[in-house]
């Protein structure tokens, strides 16, 4: 007893290891997800462990990035997804279904099951009581093919939640209320756990709302109990059959804890450029909008979408703002559609975008130069809106909305509209977007279909001793959108590493390529929360493809961090910050005895140039040594066997 | 009497000169339209000419292109189209509105008004009995201004319709079947005009597909008579108001003539790689396709849309086919939310993509590499797509439904669906799209506004004589898309002709400007039907800012000559066809004498290197000679007086 819903979940699905706070312990995975983005490269690597069959109950393959297909590229990478879902027993998700997320949460997710996805959002699925967890393309592949998942059993923070949220109040004001209150790396290492009799008073959209932007947290994931609410749900979803009644034990111990009164929760904005930029909407001086966007992952559940259509109701649109909203799913389309709230949104002069997730991914949309945007997605950061020089403001679907109205971000308090959605109602999905594997052996793919710009990615070599430059010094935070720039020109190049490489960094710096291939490769040096943001494994992948060894970092996200090691590329941490600044850009630096440091978890730095020497740890799992050891996860991983 | 509708409403609207065929006279110019694409160079223009107040009826400044937004310079555009129309008081249509040409039909369009658009598809307004043509955008620019348009007067082809179309089959079979008929360039020099008993069969929307798609045939415009049928569609759109009664003289004289029992028409495509390539569904071998596009401004109506759906219904698209479906207008778009059509869409799993020009003009949703795309559109010029080696085949959008579900190109008429929606029923329109100047003059806009990617637009030099290389020699069909490709990488730059000028015929040489620049400019040779496919004017924009003197073709198409004069560069068509042979690429030649040229027609080419004289022609009114001395037509109409 005294056990926790996450640590519960966890020791059921247990294949190997003691199940302890900071044990790796290695876990059964029932469901994983991809998306397009980086769903090309996961199946590039599934495809090279050479299987029969998937070993998951349900993989699904979405295509909801890249779907503006301004090029080949895209339809392509689709392509190539299809065929790999055909031939490996995948189910395939067609362009126009929704957003995996969403589309999950609806037609999939079940309580008490593990679910590992290539998108740092898949921790959405914590509102379903799943252990959901964001992870990189290969160690979702190895998911698939091998059905097992390694994991460093993170410490637990109950959010304790009090009393209700406030009419206005959107689950989003939360997340951001404890984005304000934790940081974008308060959780890291943690699994965040939602109880206490709050919880009652949020819908499973709602908690998915929070779940999802759980991960700006850098948290491992976030999970809510299954409860009466869950069953309506899933009811709604035509899948009472999925209910299960799942919670923590009351008496369970945490390692961190929290409590919120919801009733204190307002009206927020997370500012430029991090989401936990946190501000109350009536603190803010008055704000001119160039754009409004609504949809994404976050927020784009059916409940939002008819909040937003009820504050448009008979309003127009600002002259000065350009509103575009882009519904979850085809199914929650369908719905506004029939019962009214898509007219209500259109008459009001807003843009009707394809179901999918669009602007938050800087997939179009892109506001004007220098632009002001206020979004209900979960990221801000600088220039993943596809332009460099815009602010961009996230908020609630209610703030987006009465803001797009008024011109300027407004508090939704003050405005008047139906609050209260029945969102249990019943929804009938659509099979039409679904591809099953055909039953006919003979109808099957034999191969998978490459196009032209689906190139091989770079294989990890065995770790060795290092003796290069620093090649980059960069400062605190820096995310996978730094690392690998997401936006509608280098999206449709995700199966393209040595095209990508071209733009590393390029958010930061204009030459990191230039600097790797003249100094064949290299070394970075970076500040704290190294590698936060998207799951990307792009962010491994094109450091690996030009060279770098190593990252010297004082603290990675988790997901990069993994994708790194996946990738035998050490990522090390500074032992003493004040040493950050004793390594200077271009320094040549030594790193002897890698073999023997990487079993103690101590390195020592060589600065040739200054002549003076520093610690840094690298604390690795027994499977980690292996990998790195080994030249990467693929190779571990392929010839792995439990015993 | 004896007149054709066409010469009685220029005959209405001349301001100069004498209705006689080949006469240039100027006409009175009643409305404008641009879009974004040649909107922001029609806007420089505009602003060039110093102005307050656009001296037409009814101007607007439609957003239907440019609406994925990959980077700031799409919203940069809209923003600075938009503080023109507000400064100059012209109307502006915000994003999501829907296709200028769909909206103009369904909000602005007037029979026996003359519209000019900055659009080759503008004509789609003759289904409205209007003189409706498209233009460069100076020529836009300059009927804003100065309320005019200079216009050779066409010859008229009378197309004369008896009995129905049968069931499953579309005035856009039609259009195919006329343009199999007489080719792309076999409208060139015409005013195609519809007549007969057949004509009664067919709606405005029918109407509009046809007039649409006249452009295709290199006609000037094509024009419908204003009967009943336009009195039920303008009813439908509250503006019964604008209806009058027109059509031509019973006893009418036409240059030339075609007779069509539309009995005869069948389901129909146009192959690859140009709208010309007819043959009827049944003739074809079963073609598999891997995607189906339908919208467009040519096949986008509430009734196309309808049929669309009721072939959807209870159907599921191909699971190897991605159906793409962008409705005409947002109004469209709330009608088939409201009576549940856009439900069987979305159910067969069809994507609902915005409202706009979308994959028709290569702004997204480009097939993968070498894939094979059914659409409902009017060009299908290789490449445009957005995907080189792809095969595009046009059709009408039942055809393309029908092909969706099956997988193959597939004959509609073996299909069972309902075929007969009124489409006179009442729509209504919602405002908040549109964006009036403000009374308040304080208010105003009082200089434009002007994002970093909004470059000045070269200026033309008075011509002179001619001492260059042929830079390049092109065969027949040349299209404005090869001279200024049009995708949604490139799209974005239209205010950017430098940067557009890396791209000059790439669709056919990689080399243009290198090529231009070494040699500082040139002459370009080509076949015939040079510039034919859209209006833009960058087309010779672009040629202009490389120093490009002269173009000697076989023929032009008729809105590129002007977009030519009106920049100063020369047109001039070979005498003797077998001339074309002894111009080699690369070849200097000579031309002098200009000036004495212009005057008399006769142009004299001395081909240096081979040591041989030939002879050309460029037979132009005094209006044009007076451009091309000038240095270009916006000095020209900046100052003309008409007496």
């Amino acid at each position: 007893m005294k056990k926790s819903l996450a640590l519960k979940i966890l020791e059921n699905h247990l294949l190997k290891g003691e199940i302890k706070t900071g044990n790796e312990v290695c876990i059964k995975i029932d469901q994983t997800l991809t998306q397009d983005s980086t769903g090309t490269m996961a199946y590039l690597q599934l495809e090279a462990m050479d299987i029969e069959d998937v070993k998951t109950e349900k993989s699904i393959a979405y295509i909801d990035h890249n779907i503006l297909q301004a090029g080949f590229e895209n339809a392509d990478d689709h392509e190539f997804i299809k065929s790999a879902a055909n031939k490996y027993g995948i189910t395939f998700s067609k362009a126009g279904c929704g957003i995996c997320h969403q589309v999950q949460l609806e037609q999939f997710g079940k309580p008490g099951k593990t679910l590992l996805g290539s998108d740092s959002h898949t921790p959405t699925g914590g509102a379903l009581a799943q252990i959901a967890i964001g992870a990189g393309g290969l160690d979702v592949a190895v998911a698939m093919a091998r059905g097992f998942y390694f994991i460093k059993v993170p410490k637990i923070y109950r959010i304790n939640l009090k009393n209700e949220l406030k009419d206005s109040v959107n689950a989003k004001d939360l997340i951001l209320y404890i984005l304000g209150k934790l940081s974008v790396k308060g959780g890291t290492g943690f699994i965040m756990e939602y109880t206490g009799e709050g919880v009652k008073s949020l819908s499973v959209t709602d908690r998915a709302t929070i779940c999802n932007m759980g991960a700006e947290l850098g948290a491992t994931t976030s999970i809510f109990p299954s409860d009466e609410n869950t069953l309506k749900y899933l009811k709604s979803q035509n899948r009472e059959k999925d209910y299960v009644m799942l919670s923590a034990d009351d008496d369970a111990i945490y390692d961190e804890s929290m409590e919120i009164d919801l009733r204190d929760i307002k009206p927020a904005v997370a500012k430029p450029h991090f989401p936990d930029q946190y501000e109350i909407v009536e603190n803010l001086p008055k704000i001119k909008l160039d754009q409004v966007a609504i949809g994404s992952c976050t927020n784009s559940s059916y409940k939002d979408m008819m909040k937003v259509a009820s504050i448009l109701d008979g309003k127009k649109v600002h002259p000065d703002i350009s509103l575009v909203i882009s519904p979850g799913s085809a199914t929650i389309l369908e719905k506004l559609s029939e019962n009214g709230a898509l007219s209500k949104m259109i008459k009001a002069g807003a843009r009707i975008l394809e179901s999918g997730c669009g602007p938050c991914i800087g997939m179009g949309q892109a506001p004007k130069s220098k632009g002001v945007s206020l979004r209900s997605f979960n990221r801000n950061f600088k220039g993943r809106s596809g332009t460099m020089d815009a602010e961009i403001y996230l908020a609630s679907p209610e703030t987006c909305a009465v803001s797009a109205i008024k011109g300027y971000i407004a508090d939704p308090s003050n405005f008047s509209y139906e609050k209260n959605f029945d969102e249990n109602i019943i929804f009938n999905h659509t099979k039409a977007y679904f591809i099953e594997r055909e039953e006919d052996l003979s109808k099957r793919y034999k191969k998978t279909v490459k196009g032209p710009n689906i190139k091989p990615f770079p294989k990890a070599k065995p770790i060795s001793n290092i003796d290069k430059k620093i090649i980059y010094k960069a400062g605190d935070g820096i995310t996978t959108d730094d690392i690998c720039p997401s936006n509608a020109k280098l999206l449709p190049f995700r199966s393209n590493i040595e095209y990508l490489s071209n733009f590393a960094f390029s958010t930061k710096i204009s030459d990191f390529k230039k600097r790797a291939i003249e100094n064949d490769g290299g070394v970075i040096v970076a500040g704290e929360n190294y590698g936060q943001g998207s799951s990307r494994e792009h962010a491994a992948l094109i450091p690996l493809y030009l060279g770098v060894k190593a990252v010297l970092a004082k603290s990675f996200a988790r997901i990069h961090r993994s994708n790194l090691i996946n990738n035998a590329i050490l990522p090390l941490e500074f032992v003493d910050f004040n040493d950050y600044e004793k390594l200077g850009e271009f320094d040549n630096i030594k790193i002897s005895n890698v073999e023997y440091s990487i079993e103690s978890g101590n390195f020592i730095i060589e600065n040739i140039d200054k002549n003076i020497s520093i610690n840094l740890k690298g604390v690795f799992s027994d499977r980690e040594k292996e990998i790195l050891r080994e030249g990467g996860y693929l190779n571990y991983a392929k010839n792995l066997e439990l015993e």
